[in-house]
């Protein structure tokens, strides 16, 4: 297998990981995790969405987290919009990224918006144009595109399509988002290696949930076929839409920690980025689906164990 | 990457999985497992082991196991043994396959038993000439091939300096075991496939504890290295023995439904390696860390869903 020297994480805790708990957290406490992100060796992070307050209360301050946190050098911060108002909202609070979606199911878009995916993402020009000319980069994501609740399979020819689309509308970074869990790592192989392929001018991230426990899985075959940007999420925070109580995003520690014993940097401090993990349980009051979290590092073993070994008299 | 069109599954709940836990299972309920587990397709299962019942009370019913179950034609059920007593009691009670095991760690084999890890093999060569006079198969198993709470790392010298003292003592089926959840991926790759090209006469197993998350992500290497034997235990059920409360083997049923949505065939029926699953979190009395328990598989969304989209008015 080929494994990168090294991958760029978006620590995407603050808007994916958040949007899905229930218990509110203060912007102070945001802002707080944010720069614990931050000083940890991120550079990539997701601090919220400029979408209706109603329909996501969890990020509806952040604007106010671009407002305290200003212009960080050599740090990108994104947000996730779906209209022009969110465009006008990044631009008054100095939000240089945003990041557009849409589902790469037929079904869903035909049934709820009556609009093909490819159409949807054509109504997006005006974001694109906005954003340009505020001086603000733009993404795209397609979430779903390894399956989907509403169809069997999403075939390939239909994620290049909206791909093609978003090329279109001058959008040529986009993050191919498995929010559902369905993708399986032979299939993230074959689609990414071919999408690469076909659209070398394109940035590509990809983002996935634990669903049903294949996200490492999905990484490693994602990295083995060239792909080196990976959405995480802190402590594993986030869940998927379809499945209450399911396994969240990716943990960030997780991936840091199996990088870490792989020789592949993040530019993570594996330590910050499990103290960011720690704080961020005690913040939403629950456990939750982080490994590093609950067995340590494989180095901390390696360290505790001959003390514990000599206390019961077992080992040397 | 390569994936084997077909890969063979040995159930290791019976024994691995159960010795974790404190709860007793009575020898029904065990014996009612073993022929679901059979039923559901799998061809190897790991009934239980012949060591002293001081010490692991959990499997001190192997035998009757063997007894009420008799020979099952192309089903292999294998015990794991320590010494001449395991032998003598595979043979009192029909097993026909007995596993012996070893430390990869130097470290810890020399302080413990003042051996090397591959003295203690040449010492397995009177159990290996008695299963043999007794019509008994025999396996070896190397544990922490890939890092030992003993020492920062294991040199694949070492692993190979015991792999051949198997070998000269007439075991040619050997198992690389994960026991503390250390291995990464990359590290699988290049020690199976070495292994594979080096002793290309030995029918590997990989033995993965998901103790940091990286089980499935091991296991998808192993299989791009030619690797195609796998133990899982039903609902995920076991443990790391340096981490108290972590997360115990690859479940069984992970493993079947991601193969299944890869096309890699490996016998078991999804629907009943779940109902095993299920009713081993009723005999144990807890959840385990299973994801196809907690969020299903990803066919039943895509069945399941257009009713509650009809029911929320939101979909077709």
């Amino acid at each position: 297998m080929n494994f990168p020297e090294k991958i760029v994480l978006c620590e995407v805790g603050l808007r994916d990981g958040l949007q899905n708990e229930k218990t509110p957290i203060q912007t102070s406490d945001k802002l707080e995790l944010a720069k614990a992100v931050i000083a940890s060796g991120i550079r990539v992070i997701e601090l919220g969405s400029f979408v209706s307050p109603k329909a996501v209360p969890q990020t509806a301050d952040t604007d106010a987290l671009y407002e305290a946190l200003g212009e960080i050098p050599g740090v990108e911060m994104r947000a996730l919009i779906a209209n022009l108002r969110g465009v006008d909202r990044a631009v008054k609070c100095g939000c240089k990224k945003v990041k557009l979606n849409v589902s790469a199911s037929r079904a869903h878009n035909l049934a709820n918006l009556n609009k093909t995916p490819e159409e949807s993402v054509a109504g997006f020009a005006d974001c694109v144009q906005m954003a340009k000319d505020n001086g603000i980069a733009i993404s795209g994501s397609i979430s779903m595109p390894f399956g989907s609740p509403w169809e069997a399979s999403i075939p390939i020819t239909d994620v290049m399509t909206i791909a093609e689309a978003y090329l279109a509308v001058g959008v040529d970074e986009i993050s191919l988002s498995d929010a559902s869990g369905m993708a399986v790592p032979s299939q993230v192989w074959d689609i990414t290696t071919q999408m690469k392929k076909k659209y070398p001018q394109v940035s590509w991230w990809l983002h996935f949930h634990n669903t049903r426990g294949m996200a490492v899985a999905n990484i490693i075959a994602a990295m083995d076929a060239g792909i080196t940007q990976f959405d995480t999420s802190f402590a594993g925070l986030g869940g998927c839409p379809f499945v209450p109580g399911a396994a969240g995003n990716v943990a960030s520690e997780d991936v840091v920690h199996m990088c870490d014993g792989m020789g592949v940097s993040t530019g993570v401090d594996i330590d910050r980025c499990i103290a960011v993990a720690k704080r961020v349980c005690e913040l939403v009051g629950h456990a939750t689906d982080s490994y590093i979290l609950r067995a340590g590092k494989s180095k901390d073993l390696i360290r505790d164990l001959p003390t514990k070994q000599a206390k019961n008299g077992t080992g040397k």
